[in-house]
């Protein structure tokens, strides 16, 4: 399968339409942003790295039950997935508080939450991407009621299936973004990547952040982290 | 039932306990905030006033049903009511987009929505009164989900009572904050106060705000437009 014309691209990564209307190419690139774009950067080999790591992800999911985009890795930044409309509400799950929820709650960055918490954000870069509940989604129509039931289950889910499988590669699994879309039957699928760029890892021993936490806050050793988060997940 | 000793000074009113240990006196103050109590004034008369109209919906309310924290008005700015013990997640309810909904969702102000939107925040002023939805209300353990169903079941019922009594006076109710808590027997009654403190209230006709945001945006005529509001209650 190859690429015909890039249709969309992203701050992340550049899809392409192929010879199948249902299938299109995913490429990662290495350019890096933050702060709703206001932060730019490259990190060197991101877009080889998260391609690998959203990948070994993916099958893991898929593996357990999850429907997801994922067809097959092409080459080191490529990868065929299946076409979907994407849902304009990104879901994302938290298992200790950092960012903006130990912003929120007044929680210090690390804290346990006692049970992992959902959140809506509507995926709209001009609004900075705000959290939003049912209601928001239901007066905007961004999707419907059954479809955040389902889509609710499937991020509590994929949550339990990462945090067993990273737990093991001695990564805490802290919070993570998902993105989830329809194909042209209206079957949903998990969409998007699952990556360093989406998820803050924290090695579990040190609590290092292994994450684009490094990127965003200036931390440094950012590409070291995308290393060590691939070398675990070999393991 | 006479004021024994001050419990608690907030911002729009001031608690009294009674020589019975399940009531409290609320007193009414003329005090305005705005912003996270950045923005302070006084409102000439406004004490009396809310406690006039709170008073008039929240006998609406009960004569339709809902089980609300008021006993009896003892005179013209005191309340007696049930001392409940508030739960810290204030409920929101819209008809119409404004404030900080409008922003978040890029809409107009005066949009209405095509379904009544409720939303939670975490009440604290520290934090600024955030936006929270059910796992962070779980996670934080302010209310359980059963509470949570009750609470929102109300207010949708509520909405309902309140939107066909105004638009009969040629107000809009546009939206508009609860607050619940519970007895010592853990009964849930809605607490607090509504008036143009806590809702926004437009004239039908003109669209002419007839609320606080006359205050907290200096349009002018803010007590004249508290006076409008019992006028038009007690017609
Ligand atoms: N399977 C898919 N089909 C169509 N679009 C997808 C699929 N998976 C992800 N997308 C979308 O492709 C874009 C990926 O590029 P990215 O750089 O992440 O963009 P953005 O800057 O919008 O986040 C995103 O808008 C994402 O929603
Ligand atoms: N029935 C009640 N029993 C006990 N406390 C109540 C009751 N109704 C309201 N309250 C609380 O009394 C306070 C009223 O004062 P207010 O000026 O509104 O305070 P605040 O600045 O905290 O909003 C609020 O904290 C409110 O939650
Ligand atoms: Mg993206
Ligand atoms: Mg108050």
């Amino acid at each position: 399968m190859e690429k015909e014309k890039m249709i969309y691209e992203g701050k992340a990564k550049k899809v392409y339409s192929t010879n199948d209307a249902d299938k299109v190419i995913v490429e990662y690139k290495d350019d890096a942003t933050a702060f709703d774009g206001e932060k730019k950067g490259q990190i060197t080999e991101k877009g080889r790295l998260n391609a690998k790591i959203s990948t070994i992800l993916f099958e893991l999911l898929e593996d357990n039950g999850i429907p997801t985009h994922l067809i097959e890795k092409i080459n080191e930044t490529d990868v065929l997935v299946k076409k979907l409309d994407i849902i304009l509400v990104e879901v994302v799950m938290r298992n200790v508080a950092a960012g903006s929820l130990a912003k929120r709650l007044g929680l210090e960055e690390g804290t346990r939450l006692n049970k992992p918490v959902l959140e809506f954000y509507y995926k709209d870069d001009d609004l900075g991407d705000p959290m939003i509940n049912r209601y928001h989604v239901y007066a905007e129509e961004l999707a419907t009621k059954k479809q955040l039931d389902q889509i609710s289950k499937l991020a509590f889910k994929i949550n339990d299936i990462l945090v067993e499988f990273l737990a093991d590669k001695g990564i805490d699994l802290i919070d993570f973004k998902l993105e989830f879309g329809t194909d042209n039957k209206g079957k949903i699928y998990l969409g998007d990547e699952i990556s360093p760029d989406t998820c803050r890892f924290w090695d579990t021993k040190t609590q290092k952040k292994l994450d684009k936490d490094r990127f965003r806050r200036d931390l440094g050793e950012v590409e070291g982290a995308y290393h060590e988060i691939v070398r675990r997940l070999e393991k």
